[in-house]
């Protein structure tokens, strides 16, 4: 067998197309995984669609969540062997040799790959991984429930990281979808009180089940007060991702003196930021992408712990252009997941 | 005696009258200073012109930067005696109970009062300093010299350490007056490497002559890159001092992946902030208020070894209105400090 | 009613004489506390016998976990009422104004009073607080349960605190006496995992039941090695409160590359420091000392939640020699708590 | 040419025989460097003499502190080119992708290379670097003075990082030999206050020569009283590169509470740790070992802009055995760098 079905981007802002594409050739230092599931994240729209300023070189497979067995070694690759479960995350790859690669900031490399972006990504039946860059897996793992945390598991972990909130301490979760509600859970694992913040009253119901200590609908008048209220004055950490200019003003207003704003989305354009606040507050505004190889060991530790499952609904690949546009729709609760 | 002269507002946005004022007595924990030299500073303007948020309660004396010797010890003063050189913060003093209190970080205080503002200040010929809180300085000061660090060497100081670069890294210093020009000296005294940006040339020339490694006029084209180029990449911090909307968005701009800007001043409004660049970058944006006691007391130690001294003319303070008048006409280089 | 019944320390080394003595009268900034429980630490013994290099002024009531209702306040009291509940620890005050208190560290300043030791603490009917250093209790608390937060409780808080171990990372706690079986709590509140030593097989049934994740017999071959094992390479912190020279050897060899060792008790003599393995795996050896009053209200909201609870022996204040002759000879599980 | 000169470790404890040797050949990703200058380090002593508990086959060229030319270029290798300045350090080369290489820690590697100990070091005509881990110096370089960057300069400078002081604090340098005399200039550049401590008045008179701020002889009484009144109560930090068990026992002495006490020693055996003063005092006694790729880009651009300058005296690879006998004897100043 040397060919594959994948979904592939032929034209920027056009349906994915089915395929039968060649299988890639894993090269030194890389690995052939057989994909058994991909989860589909909103950063698959900007490469399909093109509206990001750097764009990918077209025809491209999206994905990055994609998680499988290891199906063949490159050359010199000698911490892999076939059959181990690995995941293939955005950071495809980074030059090992920067000034962020050598502090553990790999995430920053200026020269870095990214999968279903500046190289072919997970929405097939085979993808390429760098052994050096592949998640581990635990044995037999449920992948599909595994998927998400390539992506949505460690960026929320990550940015919650980046809060510097402290075990006993408060967090605002905002945006109870497919990322904030995976935060939820990180963020109780991590000893840490969370409060979550969203407009939609069954998403609070959800936060509440996965264990948030408080929830505040923000379409509420009085939401961020109940939150300072709730919190005792505030939030020490707000993990913003939900990405609205009234999201960012409501992350800011809940924020403890002293508390950090951590983003994880990349909406265009500015937000508005309340100096005076922020000066007198001392508030800290930081923005926080994905998460390094070590990042990535962690999130996946709690999800193999079973402290962290991602809320996930399978489809075949094949049903990949229904579930982009129902999450283009704001339609997916929870994190869809792929089958080739 | 029972008199003293003091620089009194009246009304919000009149000039301040020259008055004969009781010389007010020291509580317990408190102690009367005999003031040599006061510093002005922009904060003086919101006060005098009850603009900000929460206004103060008129009459008032205005002034926060305010040097000279204890005269007078009010009940239960045990660390400092008649003829000690103290000087008098923003920080007038605090709970000394709160998480803030208790954590070092009294700067965020809800209960704390601030000289000039919500108490009196030092724009007089005596002022009430709390004794836990008044700065400690060297015998003998140069007192004129040392007015400014009470406030503008002690934000600029704390700002810079909370941009958290260190040593052997680069900071861009934005706006180089009252503020900026102190800043500099700080910087290369903590080892850092230096940029300064600033729209005048003379006020750049200013900084080269305190040690700047590479200077930009924000004015021209370029400016940012020039500096991107300059530092390798980015500045690992950036302490914005001029803030102007403009400012702001070059201080990202400059900023090295993974770098802190922090925001000293308290101008109106909202500043616009990029969030892809801060996001995929991985930048902290960071307000930074005055400094704690122990930030006052290492800034006022980098003065007293002479690695750091504020370019100041000296006035009476008689001519406090002219002198309000020109600051905010921008027409102020360096500080001007009053003597009574 | 002027008088209390009190344990009073005449003789090191002698037992504690039980008195009729006058009830304190709280000076200003001071509260007294009606004693409803009050824990016994081995630090008492060391003030009762007077073996450590600087000796308490005799006579001296001992005691410095005790927690009781305001009943009367000093001057200038305002943010404390008759009736609440606080507790009294090891830090009696402390002088609020030097370089430690500045910076949230007043447990090293240099003029600190200790409870039951520089003054007189709370083996008694009644006993003085400092109201800026007294524990705050939730409203009708157990206050037996709660007594040893106040010096067992926030000690090895504070000392997991200081290992920096993050959720999700091992800690071994060396030692599960009446520090070790809160600090399993903790840890596990804090999102940690846990590998618990000590000699006694029951007290590592006590520490599995407590949540301990893996347990090691100190007594036994191959203890540290299983310890390595189980977490992956050694821990990423390690809690000292069994302080022989066996558990401290044991304790940097159960530490990973990079961890961190933190000492909790203070026993007399050095210990030796095995420096090759400290320096080729850049281990942290650090003393911590009870905790500030961030620490301590930290510590009590955890056990204000039920995240962690001291099993105590309750006794009456009339049996304090038998327990102190108990404590002494090793046989007390958990912590004693004398009622007067 | 095919073949070089080098000087050879045959058996251990014997001196090194002046060999000719095949050049060797840079595999993928190394690179072949011509050496101009290679410093020598008491560390090379145990890899001729092969004290260590792990020691090094037989026969090894030492050497781990060269600089020189590349010469040749192995497969794959892309940012260095013939004749670029290179430096080749202690770290060989690690593994890349364990959590200490993920972290930027790969001097915790556990799969790390040493040159001049488990890999072919530097006393030769030529040596191979992995081009992922030499140190990259400036063009045109005073290669004499910057190879001692590569140990002695790297592993002072991150010990120094290692004891947290910040610019302003002081820090206390123990022992002015090879270590030592570049510790102070690094301490100084840092800006930091330098106390030196050793036995020899020459010494110290180079320490202040140095920029020492003050100096104490360790031999006479007093000198840790002198050093804790000059630093206004001990130091913030304190380097110990002098490892005797005098050494240790006075830094710890030397220690500020809250102190770090930073070791960059090997010696064999344990030091005896005053447990008391540790807790009380809440010392942090750390181990650490040379430096990170990011450790030594910072370390060389220090001396890069004049700011370090190792004193070297230099010598022909030939006189190697008897440099290596002076360096026994304790009879270098300074460092001896060796050309072949």
């Amino acid at each position: 067998m040397t060919t594959m079905t994948a979904a592939v981007a032929r034209y920027f802002g056009a349906p994915l197309t089915i395929e039968e594409m060649p299988i890639p050739v894993p090269g030194p230092g890389e690995v052939l995984v057989k994909i058994v599931a991909t989860g589909v994240c909103h950063t698959d729209i900007h490469a399909i669609d093109g509206d990001w300023p750097v764009k990918p070189t077209l025809p491209l497979i999206p994905g990055h969540e994609g998680v499988g067995h290891v199906a063949a070694l490159g050359a010199g690759v000698t911490d892999l062997k076939e059959g181990d479960a690995v995941g293939i995350p955005w950071l495809h790859d980074a030059c090992g040799r920067c000034e962020y690669c050598r502090t553990g900031w790999e995430t920053l490399c200026e020269r870095q790959n990214n999968s279903g972006y500046s190289v072919n990504g997970t929405y097939a039946e085979y993808a390429i991984a760098n052994a050096a860059y592949a998640g581990r897996l635990p044995a037999n793992p449920d992948f599909a429930a595994l998927a998400p945390i390539l992506c949505a598991g460690v960026t929320t972990y990550k940015g919650l990281k980046e809060t510097e909130a402290k075990p006993g301490e408060w967090v605002v979760i905002s945006g109870i979808g497919g990322l904030g509600h995976v935060a939820i859970q990180y963020a109780k694992a991590m000893g840490l009180h969370v409060a979550a913040i969203d407009v939609s009253e069954d998403k609070l119901a959800l936060a509440r089940e996965l264990g948030a200590d408080f929830t505040a609908n923000g379409a509420t008048e009085g939401a961020v007060a109940s939150i300072v209220a709730a919190t005792g004055g505030g939030a020490h950490g707000v993990l913003v991702t939900a990405v609205s200019r009234a999201a960012f003003g409501q992350a800011i207003a809940c924020a403890r003196r002293r508390g950090t704003v951590a983003l994880v989305g990349l909406p265009p354009g500015d937000f508005p930021t309340p100096i005076f606040d922020v000066v007198l507050k001392r508030i800290t505004v930081r923005g926080s992408i994905v998460g390094t190889r070590q990042d990535l060991a962690e999130a996946l530790a709690f999800a193999a712990e079973g402290k962290v499952r991602a809320k996930v609904a399978v489809e075949p690949l094949s049903a990949v252009n229904d579930v982009l546009d129902r999450l283009r729709a704001g339609k997916v609760d929870g994190r869809i997941v792929l089958q080739p």
